[in-house]
């Protein structure tokens, strides 16, 4: 099937190149399965196919051994299908590590060896440049943009303009009634993702979309500042610790005042609502400051900890040895509890730097514009939280972390714990964040993105070959129909977000098998989990490891906690039970009701 | 035997660790084999020995693998013997691709594995820190500096003040009569060397002896400028090229006037004495205005054969291109001209990046403290050079570019041709180079190095047990005895200056064993090197990679050079007879007559 779907492909692109022969001959992407194609004199084009392990004019033949890979390779969609299913077998597995371990290194390095290491492109070249191998201030790109000399957009495809971004927010973006997210998903959840990936998603704006101020992955720097002027305010210099204040009998950030790190805060907030905190805008959200507490109050719990351990190290030791190990624990709490909910897999996922040891695996990493696209999760987010029987709106929550103070930790988190997050599809932004989603495909533009189906070949998913294969939703189908044309004009930030949704799974499979290569590949090429750093002494020795590897989101709260630690600490709401929303998404905004069954279909619901 | 000498080891330390237990115990430098020391308490440590394939208290015991790999492994002395001698057999070897390729991946591979990466250490912590994985204005370091609570400088080892440097200086480092290089090396070494290497050693003193504001490896940023603003200017922005003058019928960079990038000349050189260059200070030499001159006439060459095949692309793809195969073709000309000569294996090294792939080899690089102190090889510097008949004394050569231009290309490469350079050993520093070698020494000591045989022990050498061992002269070792009183109280820099010459080769077994992982995992860790690159696309097709897999420092000049090429273009000598230097080093300054035996055997003259 494979082999004739190719031949086909084949046969239109050579049609459609011949076609517009009139344009740079690469815009129609013929060369296939990651071949590079170069243009040659005006109207000619050659395909390099090297380490394709294909062939041809397109690299569209396969060798012999990569036909027998291809042919032993189940799809991406039945290994999903395994591993939701059959608990029994995964719990097997899970028991035994041999097994165990031979199926996370080959996660490990099946999701990582899908993504360049070094990194290849930036959105300021469609060729591969010096500059993207070593300008850390762009975000790297996975597919280089769409020259500008092609006839659309998005290269041949699609319509000379594409449809007005504001029209495409209002129609497919907003959210009527608030749809929860299937998989029972809560606030502890939402904020996680939030606080976790700003670490590393930090646009500069000024210079433009395709450009960046972070630090390319997992850097703490949510924690402890962007540099090290910033850390240095935030030190106390006493036994490695961060400085705190307490309030309420509780320990707390600083006020900015008293650590006047870069923050940003609108201008008429009074002195008491603004904490100095890691990241400058981590005051915009009571569920990011809860989760900056946190980790500050871990940091020093585990000085305290290896204090006792090492009552010999200065202050520098301490702060700098314990600074790694708050950088193991995220990878493990991400993992084990954050990946783990969100994949929804029977497999037990475990962080295991040494299985990778003495493999091809690359620890550099660099953060890609179309991972900070896809990770555009503002659905998640419900209209409103409750908190110790106080209700909140989003825009009661904006620039207010004194709610957390005047609750007490405990109430807060209790409230985050119970509150369900919204299902991550279309019409289902709130109002708050529609400016949002609008900028994203603004700027997906103003990159020059390449089109939707353009990803999935490059992540090994099959192409779509209709609206109605992307969506399974015939009105939104032909919505997207009239707005784009032809399916493979499609963008990519629109893309995602309507498409149907995986089998008991909070997102579409192009969220999954593109965000998990980015995710895997960001978390395993820390340098932590390189061989000469993943050893005790790095982490002051055996405590501190032990620290590292028994690390859980359950234990960071509890830890962490004056109060009694809440019950259920989790990334999924107490009450949840499976197949609960099937009623709500039936009654959907703007869904037509001859539509149910297809919805209903194809999220299993 | 190794064994044996394992076991004197530990028992040794284990005596030192109890009479300084005052102190702190990892002072000692107790962990054997790579195993990492840490304190408990203030007056224990714990070895980790995790990933040495060691265990014990000290990690000094081989487990029953490494028993039999050390066992087969032959000593970096005998394999240097081996690759030095039988020519017949490595003309063989040469002559089949499949026994070259597989030595050459060996080497590759061995070379690299000995260097840290991702990055360990800093000059700022004796321990790892997050910071020596990301901060890229440090320069790493190999092995972590001495603590600061420590008894001696170097540990436990040595006096408790070092030898005043300038007193070494005088005393090992003054040149009384040239001493030639006895492998023949010529000036046109002596500039590639430091043209080549000065695009990453950039100390930034201002900051301090261990910040550095390079790029950390080959990224040609001595021809095109070290940031994008440099570039730019000396770009042409027509047909990729870059601004060149014309001058008695032959290119030249640009005047500084003409070309306003950063440039470091003394504030009374005249403005036709300044020309516009990549790094700063390539107007201090002729010798490096004349690589900066061949390389931009490359580039210009490469940009019109590009724009032959590639009539269709514009200045920007040409110029982004061409950079990517001068790096390719620097590479190329670095292993198989450069280090080819330096090394004087029998064995023909090659460039061929394909041979890492699928291997653990990690494609990123950070230029460490060591590697650069290792680099001072001022002693190359003759004490005057002829050009065309010309005598210009070493200081008639300072900042007079135009040197090159008024005599011409072809006249000046003559020049450098027959010049022969100076024996990289003690008592051979020209006067105008001594300052730096004083300088070098109290960084060294400012970075807090640690001991010449703790080094040693870091690159699988075995460590000198005598001055006599180190030297291979008499009157020398009892100099340095009376100097240092310890041979583990030997510093670093010093140690490697006056380390004997092994046979047939330019430096000594420490700068070839220490230098050598650095400058392989440098070149062959080039993102250029790394699968997604190395194909023919990246250079613009076949045509550009056919250039980097061709290149050569013949071609590089020949292809440059108005005129006809001067014969016998080379790092060596034209009339160079091996063994020619044997009457010079009898007569060499300051060397007492009865020390000649043992100069001789040392170095095999």
């Amino acid at each position: 099937m494979k082999i004739i779907y190719w031949t086909i492909n084949v046969v239109i692109l050579g049609v459609m190149t011949a076609v517009c022969n009139s344009a740079n001959p690469c815009c129609s992407y013929p060369c296939q399965n990651r071949g590079v194609c170069i243009t040659q004199g005006y109207d000619n084009y050659i395909c390099d196919c090297t380490g394709t392990e294909f062939y041809g004019k397109n690299c569209e033949t396969p060798t012999f051994m990569k036909r027998i890979k291809l042919w032993l390779k189940p799809s991406q969609a039945t290994v999903h299908g395994l591993l939701i299913k059959h608990q029994w077998i995964w719990s097997i597995i899970n028991y035994f590590p041999t097994l165990s371990n031979f199926i996370m290194k080959r996660i490990y390095l099946i999701r990582s060896n899908i993504v360049d290491s070094p990194p290849t492109y930036t959105s300021e070249h469609p060729y591969i440049t010096w500059e993207a191998a070593v300008n850390l201030s762009y975000f790297t790109r996975t597919l280089p943009p769409v020259p500008l000399d092609c006839p659309t957009p998005l290269g041949i495809w699609g319509k000379k303009t594409l449809p007005d971004a504001q029209l495409i927010v209002d129609k497919l973006f907003t959210r009527d009634k608030f749809i929860p997210d299937p998989i029972g998903s809560n606030g502890l959840f939402i904020f996680f993702a939030q606080h976790f990936t700003h670490q590393f998603f930090k646009t500069d704006f000024k210079r433009g979309p395709g450009f960046q101020w972070g630090g390319h992955g997992v850097d703490v720097s949510h924690i402890y500042g962007q540099d090290k002027g910033s850390e240095n305010i935030l030190r106390s210099f006493k036994d490695g610790k961060l400085r705190t204040q307490e309030i309420n009998g509780e320990e707390w950030a600083p006020f900015l005042k008293d650590a006047n790190v870069p923050m940003h805060y609108p201008p008429s907030t009074p002195d008491e609502l603004k904490f100095a905190l890691g990241h400058k805008d981590f005051g915009l959200m009571p569920g990011l400051f809860m989760y900056a507490t946190i980790w500050m109050r871990e940091h020093n719990r585990v000085c305290d900890v290896l204090k006792g351990e090492h009552p010999e190290w200065d202050d520098e030791q301490l702060f700098q040895t314990v600074k790694l190990i708050i950088i193991g624990e995220t990878i493990k709490i991400v993992i084990e509890d954050y990946v783990q909910h969100l994949s929804n897999y029977n497999f037990q996922l475990t962080f295991k730097p040494e299985l990778l040891f003495g493999t091809e695996h690359q620890y550099q990493n660099r953060i890609a514009s179309e991972f900070n696209h896809l990770y555009h999760w503002h659905p998640l987010m419900p209209d409103s939280f409750n908190i110790s029987g106080t209700v909140y709106t989003v825009k009661d929550f904006m620039f207010r972390p004194d709610i957390v103070v005047k609750h007490g930790m405990k109430n807060f988190v209790e409230g985050m714990i119970k509150q369900r997050a919204g299902r991550m599809s279309h019409h289902n932004h709130h109002p708050s964040t529609l400016h949002v989603a609008k900028w994203t495909i603004e700027h997906g533009r103003e990159l020059r993105y390449q089109s939707f189906n353009q990803y999935q070949k490059r992540f090994e998913l099959p192409p779509m070959k209709s609206f109605l294969e992307l969506t399974g939703d015939e009105t939104l189908a032909k919505e997207l129909e009239e707005l784009y044309g032809d399916i493979d004009g499609m963008e990519f930030f629109v893309g995602l977000m309507v498409e149907k949704l995986r089998p008991r799974a909070i997102f579409g499979a192009s969220i999954i098998e593109i965000g998990g290569p980015f995710s895997v590949k960001g978390l395993m090429s820390n340098p932590i989990c390189s061989p000469r750093y993943w050893k005790p002494s790095t982490f002051g020795g055996e405590t501190g490891f032990d620290i590292i590897n028994t690390a859980s989101l359950k234990k960071l709260f509890c830890q962490n906690m004056k109060e009694e630690c809440p019950e259920n600490i989790a990334f999924r709401v107490p009450d949840y039970v499976e197949g609960d929303v099937a009623e709500e998404v039936k009654n959907c905004c703007k869904r037509d009701k001859n539509n149910n069954e297809s919805v209903n279909k194809n999220t299993e619901l």
